[in-house]
């Protein structure tokens, strides 16, 4: 079954979810999922629907165009997802497994709907990783500067024609043009509970602070560090038993979870961002 | 503002979701919430919509009578609950006060929106709790036999013109004909998670079993004991430390809460029966 | 049965345990509970040890100077606790009643083991809830200027010969001066998950930041707002669903299981303040 | 550094812990961890102590054959572990892969300490993930009869000198005397949150039945099916969007939690059987 998502936002006003449902029921779409949202502290409307493009009469383009028609005039901000088309998704990494071993297992379970051409790393440390994946390593140092390495890593994507890029704990900050090259599509794992303990060794202040919880946080990664919109959090119940290092232990059970469900989230089309915040919708599986 | 809460079900079928929103679009409703959810394994529809009726140009009885219309072409099961007919719950109760006093209180802070007009037990331990409250109580022991003391407690029920009964730990297994009677609107608690534990005793067998949680369960009231469709569960992660005395009472948190949420999403219209299941809609708040 | 809770934290060395244990054990004194545990991290070293002083043949003053004898040798911090002299609690409150009602549904049921002699607040509004308790109630407006305000507080809370301050959505920042009076006495509950959201307004801010969680915090008042010695935490999972108002009102689940839990955990000696945290030691119940 | 592990359970009597910690205290041993616990309920008393056992005076034999002495008068049942001698564990699966993945993934990147010197299945679907991780793969299909192929089996346990078998998703009932021969030392994960759903096919009757929770269970191996002592339990929240087909993808993650929780408890000799419960002891880590 070729399936098709519209992500679609707009301020809300009367009518729109008739309109929208009536574009599809017209055109005689079997509705598989549809999800929608008011926000009545924003006064701001969000949906996802996902129908069965099966036996479409048009072509994607002329539907595209129609469905633009009635974006006018409701002033809808929207994006359409067809399900041949699968994500192709980069990991960047450092020094730790965890997240990798589990984003490749995953994947290769069916788990994770993409396709993940290449593994980006500043360190030659998971090479043995990705080989016993056979997924391709690209390792740069940071040896020779930040800017050029960076360049390289970009090239490196544009290449491979990447769609979503995954930071599975990779310790380097992004500067503000990548960011900005990949708005939206640069999904982090941070190893707190945001915005508690942001930058630099939380598990450590977590510590001090002496908290009963600890946590991760996936997020689209944005310009200010770790302020990006949050997609998935967890927490782990911990106590007084455990050091800075048993905390980092224990919190990686957390890490891998919650990013794993963030980019399944996404790849899945099923999160939209608006200002800092995201809207997730779940779906039947 | 006046509102009107649809729930809806029925099998599934082309058209529904539109056909639906477009009734209440074509006559200018203003739509609040609407959610809807194909169970694809059932082949089975359901939708909660929730629209703004201040303004309506039509009586309620014409509005419905038009949706029957509607209902029959789609063969809908349906129900609609106008905001200004507040609930009238009874709270059955027999010793343990800890879920009383949760929903008492909760309902006073404008949490639960019912009136609770009577308080009935077997016992007279709680009616030191209702006068606190300044609730009338209703104390029927069951000395002069089951049979007897049912049929005194339902013509109260009816008397009081009750809508929803919450049996709030109260320790007596209804009959077969009450709970027809009152079928889809008794709300009992459960001391585990259901269906484990079904039966007496459930914080004991856990201990005898070691279990690593204990739980919580919010069900309508069945003929099979303990067998009714769930619409609310929680558990408690407990250790070794805990012998059976210590499970229950760490046990009556999770009790406490359960209810109260089984209790609320039931007064805001957010639960539909099917089969022995229930689909409980969340809505924006 | 009456029994003696020895709290006790001293630099870790070798044998302590050893010496502690056989310190009870000599007197022939039945052992009910006993944790322990060595922060490997500080090299610090945490007892609890609650024994069975029924059939004590010495006084208490001679036990306790015999342990101050063994306490000067291995340099322990220690303090002790009988357990027919039960803590007296006041409870501190401004507009906002789930908390008190729950912290005196407990007590009354017998899950806190403390007296409430009184509560105090700054507004009038929960007296009525007082009465339903049938416990005095202390109204001190601010209007006279917060210094008076709290030398007011401070002489009831002297007078009353309370233990133990507990600050259910108390509204107030209390001077340095009262919180020095009363180190490691006052329990605060902050409705968020602490170190995130210090300050005001923590559920609009949780809002606008988008977390997937939003928590309570229980912990010891400290002169640095927010910053003091946290006894307890929880969280709650939430969705783009919920506006501050609703996060507001889910919030409070949380903010009563976790008040009640520190204060628990207070009331049965469980506690231990080290540095900026707490050791909470669970105990067989 | 080396440590030793006692693992010690008793009927309890007055003066067991201090004659405990004495016992190290006077061989001057320093106490790295001691947890005890007392069952009140069945008057049991477990103790876990882990000594530092680098600069040993006697021989481990002197030492165990001195604690028997002292074993004695109390009646102590007891084992004794030492770090240097890693426990060897084998893996037993059919054709799901998650659990594997995650248990090889967390013993490579050191979180589970352990050797696997090898895998066994009686399908061979899961060479592939062996060879990814270079581990000697055994496939018995059951074609030849139940009987001969856990012949087979049990010999190779033997031949590679096994400690601990893990059950990880193994679609097989093993016999009793398979499980006689391997009691307390073969842990199966079940995927569902025992005793509710024991047996076969538990997300398609936790979907029938409506929960709102599904869960999954580590337990010793037992005779009776599904039975036996419980290690780890843990729970995932669900909703009517989830189909019996969603149950069993979401329940992986619980599992593989569970599973290697359960594992890892083991491995570090936290675990006392009692009757049909688990002690699992916490230790500062």
């Amino acid at each position: 079954m070729i399936k098709a998502v519209f992500l679609i936002q707009c301020p809300d006003s009367k009518g729109i979810l008739a309109a929208i449902t009536e574009f599809f029921s017209k055109r005689d779409f079997n509705i598989l999922h549809c999800q929608q949202h008011t926000d009545s502290y924003e006064q701001h409307f969000f949906m996802r629907i996902e129908v069965d493009a099966s036996d479409m009469k048009t072509s994607r383009k002329a539907l595209e165009d129609e469905f633009s028609t009635l974006a006018e005039r409701f002033k809808l901000d929207w994006s359409c997802y067809w399900s041949d088309k699968k994500t192709r998704m980069a990991i960047l990494v450092s020094k730790t497994a965890h997240c990798l071993y589990d984003l490749l297992a995953r994947q290769l379970e069916g788990e994770l709907d993409a396709e993940i051409p290449l593994i980006i790393s500043n360190h030659p440390d998971l090479e043995r990783v990705a080989n016993q994946f056979r997924i391709p390593f690209y390792c740069f140092p940071m040896d020779e500067g930040k800017e050029k390495q960076e360049e390289k890593v970009r090239a490196l994507l544009r290449k491979f024609d990447i769609d979503l890029v995954v930071l599975a704990r990779y310790m380097q900050i992004l500067s503000g043009s990548f960011i900005d090259e990949w708005k939206g599509k640069i999904i982090n794992i941070h190893h707190a509970f945001l915005p508690a303990f942001q930058g630099a060794n939380p598990y450590l202040r977590a510590y001090e602070r002496g908290v009963k919880m600890i946590g991760a946080t996936a997020h689209y990664a944005s310009e200010d560090l770790d302020q990006g919109p949050i997609i998935e959090q967890d927490v782990i119940r911990v106590n007084h038993e455990l050091t800075p290092a048993g905390l980092k232990e224990i919190g990686k059970d957390s890490e891998k979870r919650v990013l794993a469900a963030a980019v399944k989230a996404h790849l899945e089309h099923r999160v939209i961002i608006y200002k800092n915040r995201t809207i997730v919708f779940s779906v039947e599986r």
